[in-house]
């Protein structure tokens, strides 16, 4: 038995953030990972030499701590390419357009604004860190984001559109999120223009470096006090210790921080078990699915048409496309947003052959052939399999919400779906690494 | 190594009912079981001397599959005492009624005729098997219970009494609920009066011997086919081996059958992991929460006062009651479903004054001096903790719907959540382990 002041349960931004901070004011902390890397949703690999993020790829204003933390650790970023026009694949046509969300005017189709219009109305009224207390709570709750457009008479241009922004920002359909939930999140997003568009937005910047590199930073400076392929399987706690069971053994603190997904919080067998709720709360926080193609050319070809590499499409796999190209001179990078679903269940090559299709129908027949390409599917990993993040379900928020982030003894809880601003983002989840390591300090 | 034809995961009434219809057809079977007992969710202790049921309970008409088992292992059933008048406590005052559901006239508020109707109507158009088939599934599986109730303009008073039959069917709000799924469940019981009545209905009959008799009496005649206190952790399997590793060490099978909870899924690793569907549904298929009290009397005295002991109550935490007392010269037994969420968290001793408290604003001061008193939390089981049954939120049956029961290779799933008739019954159970045992019958 090794005695420590706090263990940190997940090596990710949250976990890592919390760790650092705790560090930084003295106290003994450890932090166990179950698998074999540090980083979480951010996974960074290479493509055609380039760095390409797997998972949190971008940066935007007010990421505040994000940000700030890249900069201190020395992680620069790039902007976003977005130059030229955008392109949008609908209805079996491809046309292209200026700014994040295709206009009325350009499809004659679609009731968007009044949708966003809508949106930004109810967001007015949802308290980000206590949603359920907002008036309109249970009424919001009762419903999902997909019959929410039903009950608004949305068009079937604006649902699809709504469906969309629903796959990628959750990875799940529109009826499956609770309209509460889609409120409170694009509110901590600070709107659906932040939270969606490249310039001013969420996806302004990225790391040339990619955004692992940023957790391996953290990671370097704690040395010795991460350590991986370490798999909790069990806690048990009083008031004023814990002790953690891992593949690497059983260590003792004085605190512990579980800095993962609330889905997450079902493969550990907690002793005494906390009241009901956390346990019915964590069956009902489901991780999204959401997966990525990445394809590498010779140069970004699409540039020369007058193209940002931006585009967004009705039909699958591919749905919406970016450019995160290393600099003019270098490789042309295109980073594809796939709908899993039905994706992940493809063959290798089944998948790499619909995404180029995908890429194509979009930025013409070039795109066939690409240098290299490389796609990954989070459905497939051990820990937190699925992402970006939750995708919480009618009636969760106003029933168990209140727990998210409520410590049980001397656990405490972090990880992005617990943070009030930027939730779902590497920001939220650097935001509660440190709100979590506040806590745990003040009661240590 | 040890090689069966088939491993059934999981000794409640679908695993069970499994192996021994294999058993019957000549195969080698082996069920491995986590708890240190058989039964799942039927679990048979005793109070004042009489075997009372913490979990499954009741059965009735139609559930034709369970009524042959116990007749078969020669367990006897008893009717549900219901002789005399119901008691309502609505809005402060307790009033006295016949039949199921408090009618119109009674309360003059209610429109929950309107409402049963409306259910009724929209069932027709559910496909009990394939419910994401139906024309309107996308529109029903797009709201809650709750959110539906809400957009028919259901009055207060039928929103609480809709809200006191989905806690104590699916232990969870109506806002939690997805309509399609409310509604596929509704159908699968024959109806909402077939569901809710106990003359011709669920809760006509019950077992003087209690429910796990039924599971106890398929164990004895498996012998030493069932092994208790063994943790399946992992499956490795290929198209036609599996190998399943429990805390009793490894076992080959030719086919394996997964009877239990489809969120207990997500506790066994497989590998290969099946499509992301899979782990996507377990994620989003929930138990819900409902615990039990029982009080025991020298006699049931209340039916000296014409009463049934059937009781329906606005104000928690017991919201209803049955007479299960054991014959009209034995001791008098209460029973109460008890919204688990604030219930559980409770000390013991706070649990029992609420709930006989409850018992007594319904049957007089008599009520708080019972011989004995006994209560049970399901949130509490290591293993599918929460219960009755799923609480499934919208938007995933029309998403993960037809993966369900889908066989990954060697792999079968059973349970009563993967029922068409009878679904969260132990009817239901019974006829998911049969079909399971058809299943890999035909492909041994």
């Amino acid at each position: 038995m090794v005695g420590y002041d706090v263990v940190v349960i997940g090596a990710g931004f949250a976990g890592l953030t919390a760790a650092r901070e705790l560090v930084k004011r003295g106290h003994e902390v450890l932090v166990l990972e179950g698998r074999d890397r540090v980083g979480g949703r951010s996974s960074t690999t290479s493509l055609a030499g380039v760095p390409v993020d797997l998972g949190g790829t971008f940066v935007g204003p007010t990421q505040d701590a994000v940000i700030a933390l890249a900069e201190e650790l020395g992680c620069p970023t790039s902007p976003t390419y977005h130059e030229g026009a955008n392109l949008i694949r609908w209805r079996g046509k491809v046309r292209s357009y200026r700014g994040t969300i295709p206009k009325l005017s350009l499809l004659g189709l679609l009731d968007i604004g009044r949708i966003q219009w809508q949106v930004a109305r109810l967001s007015k009224g949802v308290d980000v860190a206590q949603p359920w207390t907002s008036a309109k709570a249970k009424q919001l709750d009762g419903t999902s984001l997909g019959g929410w457009l039903r009950s608004v008479g949305a068009s079937a241009s604006s649902r699809d559109l709504m469906a969309i922004m629903s796959r990628v920002t959750w990875g799940a359909e529109p009826d499956e999120v609770s309209m509460l939930h889609a409120v409170r999140y694009v509110k901590a997003a600070g709107g659906l223009d932040r939270m969606l568009d490249v310039v001013g937005g969420a996806q302004q910047d990225h790391f040339p470096g990619g955004t692992q590199q940023i957790a391996q930073a953290m990671a370097a400076e704690l040395g010795d006090r991460v350590r991986l392929n370490a798999v909790v399987s069990r806690i048990e706690w009083s008031d004023d210790a814990v002790a953690v069971t891992s593949s690497g053994g059983v260590v003792e603190a004085r605190r512990v921080i579980l800095a993962i997904p609330p889905a997450h919080r079902l493969n550990i067998d907690v002793a005494p078990p906390p009241p009901i709720g956390y346990q019915q709360l964590a069956q009902r926080w489901p991780q999204g699915a959401l997966s990525k193609a990445y394809a590498a050319y010779s140069r970004p070809f699409w540039r020369d048409k007058g193209l940002s590499g931006q585009a967004l499409s009705d039909q699958g796999p591919v749905f919406i496309t970016f450019d995160v190209s290393p600099g003019a001179g270098g490789p042309g990078i295109l980073l594809g947003f796939v709908d899993s679903r039905g994706f992940d269940a493809l063959s290798a090559e089944e998948r790499r052959r619909q995404a180029l299709a995908g890429f194509a129908a979009l930025y013409g027949p070039d795109a066939e052939s690409p240098v290299e390409y490389l796609d990954y599917c989070w459905g497939a990993e051990t820990f937190a399999p699925g992402g970006p993040t939750a995708a919480v379900p009618p009636g969760v928020w106003t029933e168990f919400g209140h727990l998210l982030r409520e410590p049980v003894g001397p656990l405490h809880w972090a990880g992005t779906e617990t943070a009030d601003e930027w939730t779902g983002f590497l920001d939220g989840a650097v935001r509660s690494g440190l709100r979590a390591a506040t806590e745990v300090a003040a009661a240590l």
